[in-house]
């Protein structure tokens, strides 16, 4: 079977190759992109379609340590047990891994920022300017959490299971913005929540690092469809390091008779 | 239930918490690694649990980069083709896609590493010191060599099926190692073998980029067995890529019906 | 480590064992399943935590065949590339073919049993009993497309892209069930919006087969949050069957190649 | 674009469908399989490409009920874990615990198999007939046993870390193969490992359930390559039970936290 057909076409801008060659993104891989392009860079250029600025990478892969691991999470977890079932198959663990990655734990990050996203793009599309000092971001904040606790649903990015009094890395991650110049209007709706939610929702939460980095990634112009991507991404290097670990000191295995030795029958009709 | 146990004990060297702090691999996060660790850096620390100097930084994203995307590979069309039919599980079509990460696509990588790395542990623990010139590196490749061809195993990391004449990347990333002062017996045996199997073997075969992306990280000191880790963590990337590219100008439609519009039915019996 | 832990309890009415004996839903597995119960039968069972009578094991066991295998689907194409790509790893490709089983594709079941039993349930809270004619089905049904269309909402199960005139799968599940006496409130609903929605929508739609599926397991009394689980059980048996032949009769290298040797690069710009 | 490509064909035996006909394995679907052909029956046919006699859909049945759950396994633990942090998506959830069916656990009955049949093969390669007697099927077994000693390798389906004194699955999927006239070779030689191994391993192991289970399934004549496939598929259903009680009863956020709460810090150059 020949595969050149006349008419069949898959455009693309990612990855092409000639015997001699081989393009990714536009850009010679050899000649201008190995050595040159650091691999949080190209991960952003290869979502954005355009190469970041130094400002941004900081930010960006501030982001992506930020999320990479959050220590015996269900997603370490499903990858060491899978790991210990099919030991071989690294790539089967990892996805097992990845798979957990939805709305509960890493969806936290594209919820905050397409909720950010979402109450900017009404704002302008109301015709209204975005406001210039904390007191109009206030405002602004005030009118969306107000709104969306009388729609009763929740505010994304706020509260923390753990992190009750602040989490560690909200300041820490505005403030590498703010250094770089790429504390945007999404960081700034979002401080703005944390600065007057109470008044709303009776008390005070805080703003939590899944949340800050959604925000973050949105101020970069990255695709707020997508950020979940971004904490994926994060979590991938987490996890080979959760199941690097497991070869050097496993634990899956007494996670997995912890778990089986309590089991604790329960008639069906009870 | 209470979930603090006396006597039960996870050990775990990467991320762990308290209310106030968050601790990953003995560092605190936001005042040590947030924005002053890049998040190639972090991946090579997670597992390798030692900082990697900046050198050592710039082969292994030279590694990532080299590695992220391939353009459409049967990993993209099967991350593709499932965020068609489950467009709201980004998480279910980035691990769609790491599936195909086994023995024939992004397996060479860790199956070269590996290659090199029991050839010159057999040699040194056969009592003979490394090499120091190219003439003693031709002797030790030409003798795996021909041990491999007459086990009727293939080396690993020859040959490619579009860079006949030579894959682009290869003399590209020994470079890079060479100006890091990281082209160690891995890349080295490996540029051997890439000299002296033809005698053997009766053709030449180009050193693939694969391959040597293999043989730079196993120089880095990372383990072997988890090579195939560090290609599935540049590929998340790419398939990123993929799927950014697949909401913007969609493909897998067309390869879906391309595919079913062309099935030809064939007795069972036949 | 001992794992036995005072005051630590994993409940469950799925499988335990002794050293002697299996258990299993409270069964003895060799004495009272094995031989005796069929694997559909089981299915049910697990889920529904009662056993099927033989009659809802034909209704059920009938969807299943009728969701099992659509030829060259989004996920036969998944499956397919990763095993050419990881053939050593069936359970990734499997694994791979069931991540597409989402909103789109598979999820239609659920969509539509979801839906049906929404309706149904809303309007028995509303203190209305359920219809006994045709005439009284039609009302109801004419009131929920009616408002479904008003919500701007799709009505699941309705269309086909290659059945337009009707999906052969949709009397003929109806046909079971009537036999078995299972033709329950959301089959009958479904077959209501069959003859009464081209009034509200404006054109005729085929009642798709899973949406019939979906209809017909909530008429079993299986619970409608988990209606996908039945049709990705059915497609786990049809992926085997596209695995099976893709070891007799390879095509997943002619779909990558026929996808990428039709690549045509294009500017990012563009 | 036009899908229909002259010269291009995709061939297939499985599905394929007009607008008025679904076809599967060459029967109409609706009038030949639909209500008539039970679901076990349809995944052997569609592995096998022949439709399986009444006493084989019982054997396989068997088997697929044996293996459908063995309570909290790794697999069980990875998909409510996962299904705990990304509850919109149950396809990722139950691929997530498929992935843990590799080489340890579900792996044993494809080894079995596998092994039994390379035996077989051998045996019969090597000119000499089936054996027709106990004592010639425990020479068989007796030879095989040791061959695999001197090689240094494990016998598979051999022990069991629970059913220490003999696993209740085995003597009723014999019994189960022998009243339907498919107690066939692979069987045979199993049961004649079971009788001679201990002279040979120095300790007398139990013939363990998934062990069995492959046997069966060679004697079925079901390929042997995908013996694993029908674990996969009995561990689907298993899954699904194990998810629809995670709904019911949920376990998966005590054993995050029981892990999590756990969790020792420990010097990573420790």
């Amino acid at each position: 079977m020949s595969h050149e057909i006349d008419g069949l076409e898959f455009p693309t801008s990612l990855g092409t190759s000639t015997p001699d060659t081989i393009s990714l993104l536009g850009q010679d891989l050899t000649a201008d992109l190995m050595g040159k392009v650091g691999f949080g860079e190209l991960a952003f250029w290869l979502v954005a379609m355009r190469r970041p600025t130094a400002g941004e990478v900081r930010v960006f892969e501030s982001v992506l340590v930020a999320l990479a691991d959050h220590g015996f999470t269900p997603t370490a977890i499903a990858a060491r047990v899978t790991y210990l079932s099919a030991p071989d198959s690294l790539q089967g663990a990892l996805a097992a891994g990845l798979l957990g990655g939805g709305s509960r734990f890493l969806g936290v990050t594209e919820d905050c920022g397409g909720y950010l996203h979402d109450v900017l793009t009404a704002h302008e599309a109301a015709g209204h300017p975005l406001p210039t000092t904390d007191e109009e971001w206030d405002d602004l904040a005030l009118a969306s959490v107000t709104a969306t606790r009388e729609a009763k649903r929740f505010v994304p990015g706020l509260g923390h299971p753990v992190h009750k009094q602040g989490d560690p890395r909200t300041p820490v991650l505005i403030g590498i913005a703010e250094e770089e110049g790429l504390r945007g209007p999404h960081l700034r709706l979002f401080e703005a929540i944390g600065r007057t939610h109470a008044s709303v929702l009776g008390r005070h939460l805080p703003l939590n690092g899944a949340g800050v980095c959604g925000a973050a990634l949105a101020d970069l112009g990255l695709p707020v469809e997508l950020l979940r991507g971004f904490a994926l991404l994060a979590r991938a290097a987490g996890l080979l390091g959760q199941l690097a670990e497991e070869r050097r000191r496993p634990i899956a295995s007494d996670i997995y008779l912890t778990v089986d030795r309590n089991a604790a029958y329960v008639d069906p009709e009870s």
